[in-house]
């Protein structure tokens, strides 16, 4: 087994390597890089973490990518991607992949795909792990890109302090409805590609949707930007400081981080169940009963409760 | 408390008002609903489980409507609908409801639509539950409509003898990309309004699709039908029958149902651990804790861990 008592010291000196090593290492569960969250969490606490949802093609790398330049300038951005048909995963066009070398060559910018799908014990908790580490080592702005389509992604979503929708013109009515799980999470919504038709039409509908649903005090911005050429990004960029200001002033913050924190925890453990529940002896002969109907699906829950739950 | 110890022999005798009562009671997860379910399960087992699943507007209603007009010359049918926008459970267009007024006169036909999100302790345990008593009632085919977003549908779909993914043409390359979960759980796709443009486009996306992914041994079937005008729906409740048929002689369909009922189960007992979490003293003194940083994530878990699983 190879010594990695070096790692926590240079994760916090903002090595790039050792941050990397240890994210693999919590990617694959292994123990020393438990190990090290475990012992260098204390030190975090500081970042500000930014989820990107919205459906495919809607540029929601490319803004990701110029909110980053912008806010490298000052501070250091870590990206956590975890959508797979992303650029930042490796599912891009030749024309997005040049466009992202800047991006990778910027030493302000750390970039991380997460392997997603079957990804031992889920994506969220994993998301969450990364995020920790990149907050330790000091990245001030963490932006996370999610597909925003299924639990995981709705769950990462849930676990960030700020939720940027990303919508383009021209989606129809049926994938409105689609997203519906999604428009309800979002603290800001961004218009890209707004110089398209049905740029407007699209803004009403979200505007209607915000206002049918919602609380006329805190009505989520809605910013149109054209991302390929910059335009609308510093104005996102402001609007999110200016959010994220209000928030900190908010009674409900610490009550809403600590809801998370039951949602991460009940995450984690739901995980550590799974694991007791297929393990269980008793748990091939209780499917046998219950397939030839010998017992209930009832009967045969308060069976295994006795003997999975204290 | 009033009496119900008549319900379960009204129900084997097919009485449609006892039946509808168990389910509420079920639905409400109240004890002597549960203690009906449990009485009465050996009885089951013989119906024909199916599910529908599909984008919003694809037609899944329709289809449902016209199959089960049907299959009812010769068998009871049920009908599940999990849907919130479906016309079966009130979100319907006008059109559609007068559509609907033969199905639900007619004595060989049973609607039940599923109150949705939020339903206590998850949709789709409690779905199945429904499927039971329907099948314990006498019912052979029951037919399941599902929204086909989100895991609580894609778990319903898991638990059925056989899939129906409903499509229309001229959905685009992103509807395209959300549906990928669904697609991998079909067995018979349905191209509805396939006098539409782009019908054939859309064959061809499938078939792709299929090819791509599947092994060419058993293909899924995929039928054009136009609902609205009973078109193709004929050929589609053979193409189920063979199929259904079909997988019967399968050696693999007892390994598939045993792991449909282990689902089943970690799904119900998923809900009691969530309740076991949820009511642990220690849980807030955790939080606090984590949310102050005097403790980590994985810590915790392990704490939380010896108090919540055995």
């Amino acid at each position: 087994m190879k010594n990695h008592n070096y790692l926590p010291s240079k994760i916090l000196e903002g090595n790039e390597r050792a941050l990397a090593k240890a994210i693999s290492m919590i990617e694959n569960q292994e123990k020393e890089g438990i190990e090290i969250l475990k012992k260098l969490y204390k030190k975090g606490g500081k970042a500000k973490v930014i989820g990107f949802t919205g459906p495919p093609g809607a540029g929601k790398s490319t803004i990701i990518q110029c909110l980053a330049s912008i806010l490298s300038e000052r501070s250091k951005v870590g990206i956590i991607a975890v959508d797979p048909t992303s650029p930042f995963t490796g599912g891009a066009l030749l024309g997005d992949r040049i466009r992202m070398q800047n991006l990778f060559t910027n030493p302000n910018i750390f970039i991380r795909s997460m392997a997603t799908r079957g990804s031992i014990g889920g994506l969220a908790p994993m998301t969450l792990d990364v995020v920790d580490l990149l907050d330790i080592a000091g990245y001030e702005w963490i932006l996370v890109e999610t597909i925003g389509v299924g639990q995981d992604e709705v769950d990462v979503a849930m676990c960030v302090e700020e939720v940027v929708v990303v919508l383009v013109p021209g989606l129809g009515d049926e994938i409105q409805a689609l997203k519906a799980g999604i428009m309800e999470i979002g603290d800001i919504f961004v218009i890209n590609k707004a110089d398209k038709d049905g740029s407007e039409l699209t803004y009403m509908e979200i505007k209607n949707f915000l206002e049918m649903e919602g609380n006329k005090d805190k009505m989520p911005k809605i910013v149109k930007t054209k991302a390929i050429s910059m335009e609308g990004i510093s104005e996102l960029a402001e609007i999110l400081k200016d959010d994220l200001k209000r928030k900190e002033k908010e009674k409900n913050l610490t009550e809403k981080k600590k809801n998370q924190l039951k949602t991460r925890l009940f995450q984690m453990l739901t995980k550590e169940f799974q694991n007791v529940f297929n393990q269980k002896k008793e748990l091939e002969k209780t499917i046998e009963d219950l397939f030839w109907r010998k017992t209930d699906p009832y009967t045969a829950v308060e069976v295994l409760k006795k003997e999975i739950l204290c």
